[in-house]
């Protein structure tokens, strides 16, 4: 009997991780989406993935989702901002013994699944892509991804490594550790401070990590998260200095998300950036006052799109 | 004999203080500005002022500096970008005996003046207006003006007190004060809390104001500029939050200066303000972590019209 697998989100990361697990013989992947777009072209062509690996594979793909059965495994990969209509559309795909995991940005979205299903997996990603058009995503980065159990829904660390075993077979790169919170806290103190000084100075990650003012910036930022995450007892896998001087490098002029999200005009993740770092920063006695400045400003530009009187 | 008043820089608060003076018969206006068509407008037909007063005044008015005589008084009202090229231009109008008097935003006017002039007024004025056409000029706010010797030249009180009487009989409110710095400092926190956060997340005054992230923000601005002052012996001419209050309360939806540089993309104020105070944070040994990041933030604003790779 194959292992059923709902990826919830559809986007370029949602895209990447289904499409590779629906090559494997043993795996079958129901795709949800709420872009009916996206789900007719994957159902009519298949979903085709270009650059890092090249190929089309064939899912099931719905915008109903009340049309996909039971699964064994969830991975959730929309905006952090729409986590949670996303998991109350689905949770009923998910019943006891299922394990649902998030590869989102930001920290806090564990938290939110874990209202709606019994098991939620703790995972953080670094594979990058873009939609090309429906039913076709660029496969930009294929990076590492790491999981582990929530810890307050006790998850079954065997489970973790069945999931990082499929897709491991699948050509991702997933590592899985009893303890996920360091990798999802370097990557979440590197978010949460090329993001929002992106969105905000409208520079590209390289020319924002080479001006002094602005480099000085993350590194300023970077200092607080580490504090946090150390009163948090959380061991950071890595520097996130490495993480900045590593996208730095790459060639062409990354826009981060965030500042993608602004230009968009869409609302941005910050909440799950540095509000969650100042928040935790609160809870632990760690001063934070520039994430919650960050988090200030970029919810400012959010409110002027409101056209505010 | 006339009194010789030479006007720096006439855009609208220049050319509201020149205006004003204009009109009275002992003294004598010349009118220096970059911008041909604004001086060419002024030698036609006079400088109109419209709102809180309406009358049109004869004034001299050049581009040319070299055909200004020697002046008893200056009054510069560029940028504050603009300071320092203003005064080199100028300086040969102001020989020993006169007094040049900074009317501009921020701190840091009097003491690239005080390389150039042998004495410097501290001054800081609340009049708002608006350059209509070449010409005419939009007088909004008859606020007050407060001025001071610059403490580093020793300029006599006398000359603060005669230049105080002159603009007083023209109709401006003006308060001749032995430390002109409370008053100078009460704007500069004012304008470093209201004015990055308006430039950086595009709300309005009131709208800032009222949403409670960017209010918040105000407010740690506010609260490090106040430290800063405090440690350099400054007493604060009345509370910061009221002028950002008094703002808000005002019709329309006002646009900080510095969102005005921003949108039409002229270099901003910020080292004369957010700059300022965290640097005089340094030198103090009082943190400033907010200032410094709404700089860095503001710059970083600024390098990204550069496209830099």
């Amino acid at each position: 009997m194959k292992v059923k697998i709902c990826i919830v989100g559809c986007g370029a990361i949602g895209s990447i991780f289904g499409a590779h697990l629906a090559r494997l013989e043993d795996v079958e992947v129901h795709a949800y989406d709420v872009s009916k777009e996206q789900t007719c072209a994957i159902t009519e062509h298949g979903l085709r993935i270009s650059g890092a690996a090249d190929f089309t594979a064939r899912l099931h793909a719905t915008s109903d989702a009340s049309a996909i059965p039971s699964c064994d495994f969830g991975i959730v990969a929309t905006k952090s901002t729409h986590t949670r209509p996303a998991i109350e559309q689905t949770a009923h795909i998910f019943k006891t013994g299922s394990a649902v995991c998030s590869v989102q940005n930001g920290v806090g979205n564990e938290e939110i699944l874990a209202q709606y299903v019994p098991w939620v997996i703790r995972g953080t990603t670094f594979p990058a892509g873009h939609v090309i058009e429906p039913g076709h995503v660029g496969f930009d980065i294929n990076g590492d991804t790491w999981i582990g159990p929530f810890e307050p829904t006790h998850t079954p660390f065997s489970l973790v490594e069945q999931l990082a075993e499929l897709l491991n077979r699948s050509g991702l790169k997933v590592v899985a550790l009893k303890d996920a919170r360091g990798a999802q806290w370097t990557k979440l103190i590197f978010n949460a401070s090329t993001n929002p000084v992106g969105a905000l100075t409208l520079l590209h990650h390289g020319a924002a990590t080479r001006f002094a003012p602005t480099g000085a910036l993350f590194n300023a930022l970077i200092a607080e998260g580490e504090a946090v995450a150390k009163a948090l007892g959380i061991e950071l896998h890595g520097d996130p200095r490495a993480l900045v001087q590593k996208g730095a490098s790459a060639p062409g002029k990354h826009k981060a998300s965030m500042l993608q999200d602004i230009i968009a005009r869409r609302q941005t993740e910050v909440d799950f950036m540095n509000g969650a770092i100042a928040d935790w920063g609160e809870k632990t006695g760690v001063p934070t006052p520039l994430n919650r400045a960050l988090w200030q400003l970029v919810k400012g530009l959010e409110h002027s799109w409101t056209d505010p009187s």
